[in-house]
């Protein structure tokens, strides 16, 4: 099996919002998809180990953000290359709130759609959520950001191989989760995203 | 709720093929996306009233063959068009099989992932199946194409409004479904992918 086939399946990249009691939170995924009508269902796979897949089990409610092409880097990083167990990611943020009072992201951002969890099924790794939507609103005109124009457009790239440089760490290519030191153990998975030590590119010293 | 706002989830193109007893068939879907790793696992919906629909629920097993940016307008006519309930698709073609027997797309096609139903659940309108990926082959390194890019580039053009012309049908906007009459009900739904009313276009007299 060439598991590289599967990276020829398309997606959007979203900003991922919940909240549960007085907590909010969200996070960077790219699985969304609609998968019924009358009424309309979506599906997203959201990473077990991530705070927002605990808090929407609490809640059963979430805003889906569909990033749009003109998405910069730093709202990835903030939302995706940090835990909600350690910041409020929406401390400083003046972000307006959806029919369920969750927060979205009113930038770089086309549509967002609102969800409430009909079923959800775990997956191992992730958690299947089945939801039906509440409410979806258009937010500019511009087009979706593509996984594929992330990794290509957005995401800053990686250093080039450097043949007389020392391996210092790896980085996971999904999440840039850093693994410090030269020698990556082969049935390493990513604790942030749980991707295989394939998925992983060196980091060389400077 | 503004439905408009689904429309910027992105997606991929696909055909879906699957190998029940003797009968072989495949249609045309873009809903596909990994929703777990370890085992690999991904999801897809598919229409309900879809002959592929009801094969894939006695053979469970299918074939996703990921159709790329060289894609032609007759290829999704061939698999999306016709229904395999009226002809078999597969009669006059030269397709190769996969693991489990089933003929997947040789062409205009990057990549292919052979799958095994592991749970299904009926929504309606849609099954979604959740199944484990058994192999996956990239078939060439074209980039693979987006439901977008299909909808701009690969489908034709509809017709500019004509003023002075009588409506003589509508034409579902997302299946090519075609209805003959020049008033279209309201409550109208495409027989063939489910899509209501305002999905259809109006089709004017030569």
């Amino acid at each position: 099996m060439d598991k590289k086939a599967l990276y020829n399946l398309s997606y959007g990249v979203f900003v991922l919002t919940t909240k549960s009691g007085d907590v909010v939170n969200g996070c960077i995924t790219n699985t969304c998809m609609q998968v019924a009508n009358s009424p309309t269902r979506v599906a997203i796979a959201v990473i077990n180990t991530n705070y927002t897949c605990d808090l929407i089990k609490e809640s059963g409610v979430f805003a889906l953000s569909i990033l749009d092409e003109t998405c910069m880097f730093p709202t990835i990083q903030h939302f995706g290359f940090q835990s909600g167990r350690d910041v409020n990611k929406f401390e400083n943020l003046q972000a307006p709130t959806d029919v369920n009072g969750i927060p979205y992201i009113g930038w770089q951002t086309c549509a967002v759609i609102s969800c409430k969890v009909v079923s959800k099924e775990d997956l191992g790794s992730h958690t299947l959520f089945i939801a039906e939507v509440e409410d979806a609103k258009l937010l500019s005109d511009k087009a979706p950001l593509t996984y594929a124009d992330y990794q290509s457009k957005v995401k800053p790239k990686p250093q080039a191989k450097q043949e007389d440089k020392k391996i210092v760490g790896w980085r996971c290519k999904i999440c840039n989760y850093v693994y410090e030191g030269s020698e990556l153990p082969a049935d390493f998975s990513c604790p942030l995203c749980g991707h295989p030590a394939e998925d992983f590119e060196p980091i060389y010293e400077k």
